[in-house]
């Protein structure tokens, strides 16, 4: 696509209210002026906060949107607002073609309920999964998902997931061909559940989709670097993600406890500041900020509730990214490669 | 109990043959002279190593066993050879009365299968399953269970696990009532699969067992020192184990680079180096080496197959402190209140 994307944004849903998410969108206009943006929320709180960011100027429209889906609220109730609420709107302007994506840092499950339903799942996909980029130690971020929308998934499921998550590593990594492996509790063929090793059958079978089907990976080979792609289901992939998150936080709190612990060290904080500074860019969560909601008939992406100015824009550079790579698109030509080779190998039999 | 635990030792089972696992049993006599072990394996291999550590002298009964299990053997296999391998054999001297405790740092699966058999579940354990202590921000570790005997658990099997993983933060971290969650991915009582919904409403009911239950918990609290008792079916507790291992590798590695990254950072490490020692300790894994099968009618520790004899140390010492609290026995008593207070409940209704 030529034309720059326009962005729809949920200005309500982040934790602290729209300042964030406004100057997050003042921050991305600096990176790439010619993007655009339809903000969804509360005229009266969002105009105030425009007017801080001379940045902005007319590349942001108000849509005014009384409602606001709430961080407790359950994704049955939050359906019935759609129409009313800034998520739904932001959500409703990809479905009419008004935005090439929405950015929301609102409810997860009701951002999935609502998405799903306004979108629907794109031909060939059962359930649509959350994918986010990881660090790593190599030299490209890590693809993983599902990151916690299905909590229970078969092997077709896996599969599809398989087929989005090398998709966005095509599209946001810059791989041709990535490495997927499917989460599993050992290497060996023999492991796991049914589920694992029927979708591990399938996608060594599947040698000619754009991706290189490496068998199972565990939970200590996430950020070693030698992988693209790592699918898992929702449950699992939740428990991985927010325990990797935790483990960061309680090794770096064991670091600032070691260098506060004496003189000398705080000597040696000082000293080694510059590169530990480094560190910290890496680690930080708002440097990975925004999961990719995959496989819907439009783009949705979820920014973390406390995400700071410099996540949200993160979270929009993500949804940028995806809708010039035109992600849909080739998924939808994955899927299809797929089913018709399902297909022939099912008549040849 | 009186006399000093004997520990029955796989002495073959390590990556890297006896050296470690003898060098492990002179330093766990170093700390507790009393200790009695019985060596099963190649004594032509065995002999030799034991003659280098002058502190095991007559502390150490040498059982000759010809064969022994291969990491890469399947259980299935494994179970026929019980008689004539030394993994099968220091069991046996569980089993016969020989020995109080065994501990093997061989193929999980073979130990599983052969500990499963030889020994059979309690009264009232469906499934036995693997406990460990990991490290937190608090002043003690954290029991977690299942890491991986049991890929897919019922609301039963975890209950089971609660109280098992209670009696071991009872015995191993001397809590008189530990502050027991299930892991899942959300807090909140409508989160998670059915079978941890009606895993926590048992829980929540069963307020007569010794622990306190709080409900669930998220991957990112896991070190953080305020859970006693982290409770999870086999999967994801090995997929979480393996992320936190990974996660602290990672971060280790990061800061590593970051203080080789100049001469400034490098002095500055130089200075931070007695702190930052303190720091390796806390993650070092030797230092929670040891996982217990907890739910057989004997103990079996597993060692990590790379352990340091530090960690072979470490593995004897959990083996040591749960045979001197008679976690076996309590386990079994915690059951059987479990047991009468459900049955009563029935009969009530």
């Amino acid at each position: 696509m030529d034309a720059a994307p326009r962005i729809a944004i949920d200005a309500m849903g982040g934790d602290s209210g729209p300042a964030a998410m406004i100057a997050g969108i003042a921050r991305a206009l600096r990176r790439d002026s010619a993007l655009r943006f339809l903000v969804f929320g509360d005229e009266r709180v969002i105009a105030p906060e425009l007017s801080k960011h001379s940045a902005i100027g007319d590349a942001v429209e108000i849509h005014h949107t009384p409602e606001a889906i709430a961080a407790t609220e359950k994704p049955s109730q939050a359906i019935r607002r759609a129409r009313t609420t800034s998520m739904g709107m932001a959500i409703a302007a990809v479905k009419d073609g008004l935005a090439d994506a929405a950015v929301s840092g609102g409810n997860t499950g009701a951002l999935m309920a609502m998405s799903k339903l306004a979108l629907r799942t794109m031909p060939g996909i059962d359930r649509p999964a959350l994918a986010a980029l990881l660090p790593t130690m190599g030299d490209t971020d890590v693809v993983m998902l599902d990151l916690g929308a299905n909590t229970e998934c078969d092997a077709q499921n896996l599969v599809q997931f398989a087929v989005m998550g090398a998709a966005y590593a095509r599209c946001g990594l810059k791989i041709d061909k990535p490495r997927v492996r499917l989460l599993n509790i050992g290497t060996e063929e023999l492991k796991g559940t049914d589920e694992l090793k029927e979708a591990a059958a399938l996608l060594r079978e599947a040698d000619y989709l754009p991706l290189s089907f490496d068998g199972f990976t565990e939970g200590d080979q996430l950020s070693r670097g030698n992988i693209d792609v790592v699918v898992t289901d929702g449950f699992s992939g939740n428990i991985a993600l927010k325990t990797a998150e935790g483990t960061a936080r309680f090794v770096t709190d064991l670091l600032r406890r070691a260098f506060k612990s004496s003189l000398r060290s705080k000597a040696g904080f000082a000293l080694s500041r510059p590169a530990l500074n480094l560190l910290k860019v890496h680690l930080d969560p708002n440097n990975h900020n925004g999961a990719v909601f995959l496989g819907l008939n439009g783009l949705v992406v979820k920014s973390h509730g406390g995400a700071s100015p410099k996540g949200v824009a993160n979270a929009i550079r993500v949804a940028d990214r995806m809708v010039r790579n035109d992600i849909t698109r080739k998924i939808g030509e994955d899927l299809d490669d797929f089913r018709a080779h399902a297909f022939n190998h099912e008549a040849a039999e």
